[in-house]
């Protein structure tokens, strides 16, 4: 007999949308995804969007949590950010639910204070990083078009730190004149490698941005391998300013091929020990333990 | 009487382009702008549209001498990368021809070497600092989309970096979630200097990006006043790469508005020493040394 479906968890993204059927435990018995993420849909859409993507999942029986963009301000129901650090049972005490679907919960955020002013802010990562057992004094690095860098004590979020990397890599590619010509990237290691090693050497980013163009001018960088270097220089700048973090365990969250890059500018900058995570079940996992904490 | 003009003095950016009638020593006696920049232009075409331009200007007798990226690959004729330090004799001795305009002389770039390495180019912003009187170990600064931060030693250029400054402001505008709602710099001081002071303290400016979006979150930061912070964080990043240069005199050479938040920044920063030139003085005055030093 096959496992009962317990918990219908939810991953909505600013750009699309993952539902899962969940056991007890967190495992994934099946997935949907869809393009319709939260950073376009206006509140009284998110209801229609689920129904239509997973209507024939849902009864009246089975609870739905919903980690990170649909509790953003001005999406499904704005969620407050609680204050770091925080653990599984701090999160479940502060879900709750939009008006027009009250069994659907939503997941808080989470935010860095400093002096009682809001410093940083995530939605969703929180999540993955209580589906994730990882050590305490960890550092759990989602990256992406928002990378976060995000350090756990006592199976908590204890602190983390915001890097546009991502979006600030697209805006560069197709809004200047370093993106003239330029491919997609995971063509040239030894490119990405020194993109790194760039930054590593020098955090001032708006002029190694410009060695892009001079390496091409120089003859030393060809057009297919630009867009390597670039992330390189973006990639190395995260991880020059967590340098000092490079004793910590890291857990890398991304897509395989962009977390097996991450991997390679981490041992650059001197962290040891690197691993990488399945993304999709930490979140799975950490929305069961958030419902399971909600009606402990 | 009037004074002669002596010399057709070119500037040709890549986004536009500014013919000067100039006398004797320097002065400008007249001046047209077009939007052809060398960005936009087949080699073939420069000639048509200088002559749409100036062509009742030009006759036999008088010399024609261009800076900026008329010579850049690709444009009128490419013209070589001279290295540092390089003064006014060397950038007589290096001006050249191009095949459909044997009376129109382009001033050649100048180049960072290390090790034999090319690291850094400008093209345009050399002929300024000749037209400047700049004091040795002055720090010229060339504001824009691409800022040059230019140190002159016994009239020359010695040595300089380049910041993409303006481009990434522009794509960071356009091109990530930071621009949504954004409007135009100028019209907030405070927050400019809070953009300033946060890149003076942090050197990750990846990190320091999304503190945009933070501060508006956290209702410190207005959409109005949003752009004025982008810009303060750039502008920043810029003055504390070059801190160490913070005893040196400053010379700017940007557009007035522009040029007053630049020195806003350097005070920030512990310049104690900055000025504001008119740059199309000192190009004007800077292409006249060069031909008088070619024709010695």
């Amino acid at each position: 007999m096959s496992a009962a479906t317990e918990l219908i968890g939810v991953d909505w993204g600013t750009s699309n949308l993952r539902v899962m059927r969940i056991a007890q435990g967190g495992a994934v018995l099946d997935s949907r995804s869809d393009p319709r993420g939260a950073g376009g849909l206006a509140p009284n859409e998110f209801h229609g969007v689920l129904t239509e993507v997973a209507g024939d999942w849902l009864d009246d029986r089975l609870p739905v949590l919903i980690s990170g963009m649909a509790g953003a301000r001005g999406r499904w129901r704005e969620m407050a950010y609680l204050p770091c650090p925080a653990g599984v049972a701090d999160l479940a005490r502060g879900v709750a639910s939009p008006d027009d679907a009250p069994h659907v919960s939503i997941v808080p955020g989470v935010a860095v204070f400093e002096d009682g002013r809001l410093q940083d802010v995530i939605r969703g990562e929180e999540t993955q990083v209580f589906g994730l057992d990882a050590p305490d004094d960890a550092v759990v690095v989602g990256p992406g078009t928002h990378s976060k860098w995000i350090r756990t004590a006592g199976g908590r979020v204890a602190d983390f730190r915001t890097f546009m990397t991502g979006e600030l890599f697209a805006a560069i590619r197709k809004g200047t004149i370093l993106g003239a010509g330029m491919g997609d990237p995971g063509v040239d290691d030894d490119a990405f490698a020194a993109g790194v090693e760039r930054s590593l050497r020098d955090p001032a980013l708006t002029a190694a941005l410009f060695s892009v163009r001079v390496e091409g001018l120089a003859g030393r960088l060809s057009a297919a391998s630009s867009a390597d270097y670039l992330s390189g220089l973006l990639i190395g700048a995260e991880v020059a300013a967590q340098a000092d973090a490079n004793h910590r365990p890291v857990i890398l969250l991304g897509a395989e091929a962009l977390s097996r890059r991450y991997a390679a500018a981490l041992a650059q900058g001197g962290f040891q020990d690197v691993r990488i995570a399945d993304g999709a079940a930490a979140t799975a996992k950490g929305l069961w333990r958030i419902h399971e904490a909600a009606h402990r």
